[in-house]
């Protein structure tokens, strides 16, 4: 046995209890490609398209919510990791990077697949290690160990981030013929234990005093994996009918079942009514989750600010995201909420100010349904209306950046579909949403839904580049041909450069990408042909499958418009 | 005019030379895209995916051996430019990368496209620059002007390597309707004034005692690009009758016409005779280039290594490739030979030790012919060396990793063939291999042919996702469905993961890609079907043309043994 410290990385993975390992091929990784190969703990994922491979973790590991290990090769191999290394580290997603490297002597020397890979992910990482590259010394084989351990807690504990591990790893790193790789099922494990947060009573007195004095209360919950503790206590909270706080939610909040929330903001904040955003400014705002999506909602609290704003973050560098920010509460959101609504004194009736935001979601919802329902030109917003009312119930839906997440946003689901909504918005990138979705649809059983835009699609077409692409996978991609995000943005769409240097005229071939790589392609270019597709699409099927929605992209913006200008005019405050 | 200051990085560079500008479409990084875009001095090309976009743009500057520049958007787009950033870095290609980012203020504020850009490509460029984000202040307006000066001028003085500007920009950033962007003429250009580096005299005295007393000298040459000004040097020295070292070159050296150069050092140092080694071993080594591509020359240089290692390279860190480096000549390749056949005072015979050098290499292109020219079962090798022959003069071509280069490698090319040989040794990463070529072919009329593997051309499928192929490109994949140098390494071969984690049973639908993108596509099964396309393949076309090889594996593997045990038999020594 040549390389047993290595070797037993991957026991440790295993008793940390560490299942998935996405490993793209290459030499250098070879023992600890092979160690996790050979061990049977673990599901391996082979992917060579190393940008899609660490999307394709980040899509398991935001769906199991545990930490998934990457193997690649030296080189440039471990650079293509870094789009998806800082969306994870911002989305808050745990991944522990293993990337080979030549021993330390071998750097500089123009030898081949040689960068300077220490600290290669620079500030997108929780933490990054040097493995020692000697074996021999006790103290060295105690601080692989000791750097293993330490980098798998790290990447659960607290902020769940990424962390790397670089690998040095000298020749030879094949094991001789017939040799066996064993594992040293005594290896040391260093568990940590976890505490919970609370601020003292005094400081939750002080801040009751505050909450006491704020009449306008509102609630706004970034982006959010389901969170089930979150979403048993607060209908509870509000049968007891002490809830009577808006809750202003983005699609990717995943919030739907807290009560009546509001999702409708970016309709309800379009007006550009001066009394409308005064009578919506809230006195005290608490936030909770991480980025939001909504532009308009930005804009309304940056420009509307509350008297006092706390922000519910349990670890980590606040953000200031409203610029109105001026109390952190390091606690979790469903601890903050419980004790908030302990201290309180008050009990929350349904103000005029509930009253009001809860008429606006309602009239917004009403106009919704008045305003899909009629007749249109063929057009992929009213496409995008159609396909959510169809999501199976208790499926997945991964939403691509930059169109399709802020469709989603104006419309929004029912809350019975109970469809948990995942979007990199770590980064708000258009590269890995096919991979990630994919990740996604190993670790279930349900369908998962990707609605992407053709730039998203053609981007990360690599992600299907795989052995085996689960069945239970839905692509749908509007095809617009181009980036249709510039036409419909106002700024943008009248500048005599716009379809050459930001829309392009770019085709994505999807069917030629989709049937190369077996994918069950399907086409709608009208109305009829989408009802038709939808009848079975989201059945069980023994191939993934992809329907390509070809709408005309001077529609799509016509009727985007006419849509806003038709909400405006219904819209008498 | 809202960003002047902005839109003179355009005048800037305009004025310092460049011509071409890669730019990836976004919101953020919209002035720096329109001001290119008014500008009529650059070529623009437009490639959506950046990992693309940054190798279109290192292809391009390494066929015009001048500074290209890469406009992106905020966010992950500037780390899918890190590979090949590191491949320009270690290859010593010139790029100028503008990447539009958010203004300080909103970095961590959970914005997006947001993530932590400045320093973002870490050790892997010459200088990293981040832009003031206030154009009031004079000396703010001087700093923006002093950068991009000094950042041009770092691409291309000296070492010539990639150069950072991080440029935050406020909205509002799309001009006004009918807004018109002009450029400033006197805008201040600071030009760099070249120096030649010389030893002295005294150091070149110095230097000829110790070569006088070493009768066997060897060259060494490793990657660099046809050098016009050696090429013409050398072969009037030799007919001067006073060069008579034997001149090793890599097929990436691009040293052919060098006399007669030793091109087949894969086949010369594959013995493993003791005798053999010492023979050929070298009192002086002398080193010019970059990487070496040649595993069995680097292991024989380092196990039988030379007295004295004498390294021409004008700048930068000195790398000890053979582990026996004993003088670093801070000197251009072409000035370094140039003074030292000046300063020997030997007159250079045909040495024995030249002669056999020569023997060697003559017995080995013997071999080539003979072996090649006999019928064998259809097989990628011998596909190789068919296409090599058929390669038009003065075109050039591009060699992606990993078996495409070795194959190459160990047949070599005609000298009187003239075509100029590219590959991507910087970082030897198989990502970027067609996009390379796709920016080569951009800047040149004659054919630029890319002999790639199936891996290679999965990965970097997006490099044909542009507006215009050039139809000058020749793209061959050799396919061999899966990582076919798993197979031909000894040590790989064996283990029982190498099919599944190694070679990967991965197809890629090279068809589909090809016919989806546009290019004509061909496919050659036997060597009949080879011939027959060949015929045409390389004359004008209205299209660029793609044509799949498609061979088996294990006559593959079976072929490699044979050529290498027969070599091996008719080595007699």
């Amino acid at each position: 046995m040549l390389l047993p410290a290595l070797y037993n990385i991957a026991e440790i993975c295993a008793k940390k209890g560490l299942r998935y390992v996405v490993i793209s091929p290459g030499s250098r990784s070879a023992p600890l490609t092979l160690a996790f190969a050979r061990h049977k703990a673990f599901e391996k994922i082979i992917v060579p398209d190393e940008r899609s491979a660490a999307f394709v973790a980040l899509g398991i590991a935001q769906s199991i919510k545990q930490t998934v290990i990457l193997i690649c090769t030296s080189g440039s191999a471990t650079l293509n990791y870094a789009p998806a290394v800082a969306e994870a580290f911002f989305q808050e997603i745990p991944l522990l990077l293993l990337t080979a490297d030549r021993p330390n002597e071998w750097i500089d020397q123009q030898d081949g697949q040689t960068i300077r890979q220490e600290n290669v992910f620079g500030k997108h990482v929780k933490a990054a290690f040097h493995l020692p590259q000697d074996y021999q010394h006790p103290d060295s084989l105690w601080h692989i160990n000791r750097i293993i351990n330490e980098a798998i807690n790290l990447t659960q504990h607290e902020q769940t981030q990424p962390v790397h591990i670089n690998v040095p790893i000298r020749e030879p790193f094949y094991p001789k013929e017939n040799e066996e790789i064993t594992f040293d099922s005594n290896v040391r494990i260093i568990e940590q234990i976890r505490t919970i947060k609370n601020p003292s009573q005094i400081d939750w007195q002080r801040l009751m005093e505050i909450e006491e004095n704020c009449p306008k209360q509102l609630i706004v919950v970034g982006q959010m994996p389901k969170n089930q503790i979150l979403l048993n206590a607060l209908p509870q909270i509000e049968r007891k009918g002490i809830f009577r706080i808006p809750i202003v939610a983005d699609i990717i909040a995943n919030a739907y079942p807290f009560g009546k929330t509001i999702s409708h903001h970016d309709l309800i904040l379009m007006p550009q009514s001066e009394t409308l955003k005064k009578t919506l400014q809230p006195d005290l705002l608490i936030t909770l989750g991480k980025s939001v999506l909504s532009k308009s909602l930005k804009q309304f609290l940056r420009k509307y600010p509350p008297r006092y704003h706390w922000h519910f973050q349990e670890y980590g560098y606040a953000p200031d995201t409203f610029q109105n920010l001026t109390h952190i509460l390091p606690i979790s959101s469903e601890k903050g909420l419980e004790y908030y609504l302990s201290y309180t004194r008050k009990k929350f009736q349904p103000t005029s100010y509930y009253e009001f935001w809860i008429s606006l979601e309602n009239k917004a919802e009403k106009f919704l349904q008045n305003f899909f329902g009629q007749e249109h030109s063929f057009n992929e917003f009213w496409a995008f209306w159609y396909i959510l009312q169809k999501l199976p119930n208790k499926s997945k839906l991964h939403l691509a950046n930059s169109m399709p997440v802020r469709y989603a946003n104006y419309l929004s689901l029912a809350p019975h579909q109970d469809v948990e909504v995942y979007a990199n918005r770590g980064t708000s990138g258009i590269d890995g949403s096919s991979s990630t979705a994919l990740g996604a649809a190993y670790v279930t059983n349900e369908i998962v839904t990707l609605i992407t835009g053709d730039m998203a699609f053609g981007y990360d077409s690599n992600a299907f580049w795989q052995n085996r692409i689960p069945e239970n996978l839905r692509v749908i991609v509007l095809n617009n041909e181009g980036g249709g995000i510039f036409r419909l943005l106002p700024e943008s769409s009248r500048l005599p450069e716009m379809e050459e240097y930001f829309e392009t005229t770019l085709k994505v071939p999807i069917q030629h990408i989709a049937e190369g790589y077996g994918l069950h392609y399907q086409k709608a270019t009208d109305a009829r042909s989408l009802f038709s597709i939808l009848e079975t699409f989201f059945e069980p099927s023994a191939k993934a499958k992809i329907l390509e929605i070809k709408t005309d992209k001077y529609i799509n913006q016509s009727f985007f418009e006419h849509f806003k200008q038709n909400w405006l005019e219904k819209f008498d405050f």
